[in-house]
This record gives C-alpha cells, structure tokens and sequence, in this order.
C-alpha cells in the first residue's frame, strides 16, 4: 500500500476470482464457465465489429438494448447493458443503498456482495442460510433494508420459486429488491415477467453463463424505467461506454441464435442431472442444484481434501474454505466427456 | 428518478458523451477518434480471442501487462489495465483523493475530471487557464490536493513539457500527479521514464486515439508499484475481470504493430499542421494543439454559427457552450479529404 492510499478504501479485502493456473493443462470446472463456444453468430458479429474499433461505440447501445427488450418482452428504457453482471451489481448498491439503507442478502450466498457493499460504505446485514441451505424467505422478509437475492443462489444452486420472490417484493414495497438471475436459465423460474408488477424490483443477467459470453464482459438489469434511469445516472457518471463495440456486437449475435443457447442449457440440464445421479451412487450427498454447477460434498472425505486430490488429477473445482461450506466443492458442469472424467476421479478419490 | 434512489448521487449531473446522430451520414469530427482501422494484427488477434469467449479472462491480463511494461521500460507491476482510461482515471480519484485530500486540475480541461470528483463525494478546486489558455503550472503547485493534468490538455491541445511537470512532481511529494496522456501520442513529451524517479506519479493511456481502439475501451495506468497496488486494491474490489478477452487480445496485437502506430500519429500530426495553415488563412485563430484535434475561433464568426454551420454541411465537431471557450470548436483531425471537405465548409462559413 502507498503512503497515498485514502482510509476510504485502505481496508478493502477484495474479491478472489477463481485460480486461473497456468502449471498444466486442466479441465476446468470452478468458474462457472460453459463448455460450449459462443454462438457461431457471436463469433462473427464479434470479428466484424473489431474492423470498426476506431469508432467509439453508440453509449446508448440503442441496437442491443432493443434486441435484450424485446426478449424479455420490455421496453429498452427498462434495460440497461453493463460491462459484465458485476457492474450492474456494483450501480444497484450504489444507487439504491447507503447509510440509511443497509444492504441484506443470505450468508451464504455470491461472495462478491459483501464487497461491493463495504467498497461502497454500505452496512450490510446477512441472513443465514436455513439448515438445509434454502435461502430463509422469512428471515429476508423480515430484515429491513435493500435485498440481494441470487436466484438460482450460489453455490448452493438451490432457488426461489416466483411466489417466494413475490413475497419478497411485496414485504415491503418502500425497498428495492434485487434478483440476480445468473444462473437462471439452467432450470429456475425468472422473476422479469414481475418487472411491470413492480417498481421496487430490478433483475439482473448475464451473457457470461447460458451464453457462452464469460470474455465479452456482458451483463444487464431490468426493471421499471424510474429504476433504470437512476443506474443510468450512475453509469454516464462513470463510464458512458461501459461496454465495448465486439462485445455488444456478440451480443446481438447472440440474441439471434436462441435455439443455440436454448440447445446448450438443454444439454447441461442433462449432464448435470446425470452427474447427480453418478455421484449419488459413489456417496456423494448434494444440493438440488439448479444452476450450472453441483454442490456436493462426501461424507468421509473433506472438501478440501477432495479439492486437492482432483487438483491433483487435473480437474479444478472451487472450494470455499469457510463455514458451513467447508466440506462441500462446487463443481461446474461441463461437457459429457468432462463429467465422465469428473465421475470417474471422485470414484478413486473416494475409494477405501 | 425513482423513490429508491440514494441521496448520495440524487444530484449528479452526468458527463455528457459527444453527440453520435443518426439522421444521416456525417464527417465525423467530434470524438476524437482515430480516422484508420485498428491494426490489422489487433483485428485479427481480437477474431481469434471471439472464439474462445466462453472463457473469463485472466484478471492479470499478464500477456498485455507484460507487452505495456516492455514498451515503456516497466515491470508488469508498474502497469494496470483498465476499461477505457475513464476507469483507470475514475480509480486514481477513489484512491487518491478523499475529504482531507481535494482533487485539484485546471478550469478547462476533460470534463469528466468534475463529474467523477462529485461522483466519490470528493472536494475539487479548479485552477483557471492563464490568458493564453495554456495550464498555470505555478497556480498548481501552490494547490493543495491531488493534480490532475491532461496533457496535452483537452479540449485546447496545449502540453506542458516535461520539466513543468517535474516541477509538479517536486513542488509536493506527498501529492500524486496523475498526468493523462489520452493525446500524448501526437506530439507531447511522455511523463512515462519519471515513473522510476517520482513515487507519487501515475500516467494514464489509452488505447483509444492513437491506436484507433476507442471501441475497444482499453486504457492503463503506470506508476511505481505501490500506486499500482493500490488500484488494483479498488479494480479487485470493483470488477476483476475488468477488461474482456476480445480487446485484450487486440492490444496485444496492435502493440505487436508499432509501425503501424508511428505512421498513423505521422499522418495524423502532418494533417493536423496543415489544416492549421489553411484554417489560418481563413482567418481563424488557434491553439498551437500538440493533440489529434484542433481547437479554433474566428474573429467574425462565433463557435456556435460554426458548429452549427458546419453540422448543416454534415460536420460534426465539439462545441463547448461554456466560457471562455465558447467562441471555439475543437475539431478532430481526420484523414487528408475530410480535412480538405473540413476547409473548403469552413471558408464558405466565414464568407462575406
């Protein structure tokens, strides 16, 4: 640290990203990542817009913003497109907590939430997870203060159903609730339809998941336009052309290929499934993981240990070395091939 | 503005981007962006990077740190990446400046420099330009607070040579001086080589202008590493992954063509000096501007007719409605026949 450093921020601890080792090769199943390429039509929107890159982009995105509302059939002063799911994360503490309005969100849940609450000086309560992790509905009615609620939650992968979340928006209609709707496409119920219902719920999304698009830095949110016009302010405060020209071009690509996408959520529905049932039968126990990844820990064998051990056989998976997770790893789902491996790894680790 | 949001950022007034219309095709010389495409290697190595999107990026970037370090003589810890140099810029601001440490920079200069002080909550004090709009460097030394120092300075194109800057840097070591060089390409000296000598100086680039990537949103920072830790304090805090692969890649491939990059900021300052001869023979006054823009008035004529002119004949060009600058435009130097078509509008304008 320099002698410069302001105190606002001298005591940030920072966010870990999952570990990105470069010793070998591995098959890499701790960042969530899809192990499917982006559309074809990503791809080639992406190449394209890089021979204009001496253009600055459109800041107001008018073609993708257009594209992502119709989708979710909104209105595109109801979207707002950010440089990744984080900033969009990030602009909702800003504009919708503070002193006054303390953050709440479940313990356990996306590590990144306590961060941007504290960069921000926001005060933040966290609700613990109920016995068998399901996110504590009551508990979150009752806190007082801006809601943050991943849905499918990580790294439980264990959802809300719409009727809990519309318990949620209607605790208290003076509070903005926040879905993060990450891992959404792989099995949950997604709480847009609810945006015209009401003005204190902001969903957001990203294409780094069921699209294929974790490098294009691609997120937004949703919600009432009131809502969205405040992020907005935050954004054309920060960084007018929060996203790049390819990434929003992909972007488009990406939106005109839903069969694609819908195809890929489709086969790790399955492999996930599948791996359920595989791990089931080596003693693994598990959460209902709803989301492109397990969650699944082995009654003899530690978290840790299991992690180290696949590590060992050249697979990475993410584990959280902290209470009460500290048994369990989360594991993406990849590819069948890559399940098969995975499977067949847990069977030796876990063998007398 | 919706009821939620916070009366933190309730009173923010946005930066406002140059204008991109769409009512028909324009010589567009308002955004400084760069009239040739990137680097055929950036767009090629951008093509490739779209294939593997389903991946996050490295968040050390350690391919493009290592390649920005080699080209000024750095250590990739010396180095940070940023999504545009308005993040880069937006983190100097956070993390140098706070209540007790006002950010300081001259009254006019990039407009963005106000918008991110209010944005942090962050006292400024703005030194006025001397008659001759060239920056009061001994103004700013007797200022107390964190300088920041556009130079070439925006929208005037002015520069301080290297020894102001020094004289900076020495008038209070327990300052930062954060020097952005977005123009520095064309003309400028570079503050770059003092990095080893002051610890309290940070230089921001972009990719944007002279390497005709501003649809890229690529720019850095360099200082000594513990400033550099700092940023990467509140970048890990923010948004790991901050920079997507895509752009990554095409900065590695446009550093791997610096010829290309010579011989553009050769055309560009070539134009630039003889659309000043031309402009002068029409009467118009201007700044000796080391940046790629020009910055000019004419006697007879006021900034607002011009712009407005010129936007009529399908030339766009930045006008500041603000004083003392409102009898100018800043002009963006394009290609040889934009310029010509830039000239030939210009003398209709200032017609009889």
């Amino acid at each position: 640290m320099s002698k410069f450093f302001t105190n606002r921020y001298s005591t940030l601890t920072p966010y870990t990203p999952g570990e990105q080792p470069r010793d070998k090769k591995y098959i890499k199943l701790n960042t969530n990542e899809a192990p499917f390429p982006p559309s074809p039509k990503a791809i080639a929107a992406a190449a394209e817009a890089a021979e204009r890159l001496q253009l600055y982009p459109d800041p107001t995105y008018r073609a993708l913003h257009t594209a992502v509302a119709d989708y979710h059939g909104l209105a595109p002063d109801e979207v707002l497109l950010t440089n990744g799911s984080d900033e969009i994360l990030n602009f909702a503490f800003m504009a919708f907590c503070d002193e006054q309005c303390p953050a709440v969100f479940p313990n356990i849940t996306y590590g990144f939430y306590s961060v941007f609450a504290t960069l921000n000086h926001i005060p933040y309560t966290e609700i613990p997870l109920k016995e068998d992790f399901s996110v504590d509905v009551a508990a979150l009615k009752r806190a007082s203060g801006t809601l943050f609620i991943a849905n499918p939650n990580a790294p439980t992968g264990l959802a809300l159903t719409l009727g809990e979340i519309e318990e949620l928006l209607q605790s208290n209609p003076d509070r903005v609730v926040v879905v993060d709707e990450a891992y959404v496409d792989f099995g949950g119920q997604t709480a847009v339809p609810l945006v015209h219902k009401y003005g204190n719920l902001l969903v957001t999304r990203t294409f780094s998941k069921s699209r294929s698009m974790a490098g294009a830095r691609l997120g937004y949110g949703v919600g009432c336009k009131e809502l969205i016009g405040d992020l907005n302010t935050i954004k054309y405060s920060t960084n007018p052309y929060n996203v790049n020209s390819m990434s929003a071009a992909a972007g488009l690509g990406v939106m005109a290929d839903e069969a694609y996408t819908q195809q890929n959520c489709k086969t790790i529905i399955k492999n996930r499934e599948s791996a359920k049932t595989e791990l089931k039968k080596l003693g693994f126990e598990m959460t209902d993981s709803l989301g492109n990844f397990l969650f699944i820990r082995h009654p003899r064998v530690g978290g840790k240990a299991v992690y180290s051990a696949l590590r060992e056989r050249g697979i990475l998976v993410r584990h959280f070395d902290k209470a009460p997770i500290a048994d369990y790893n989360r594991i993406t789902v990849g590819t069948a091939e890559e399940m098969a491996a995975l499977v067949a790894a847990l069977a030796e680790i876990v063998k007398e």
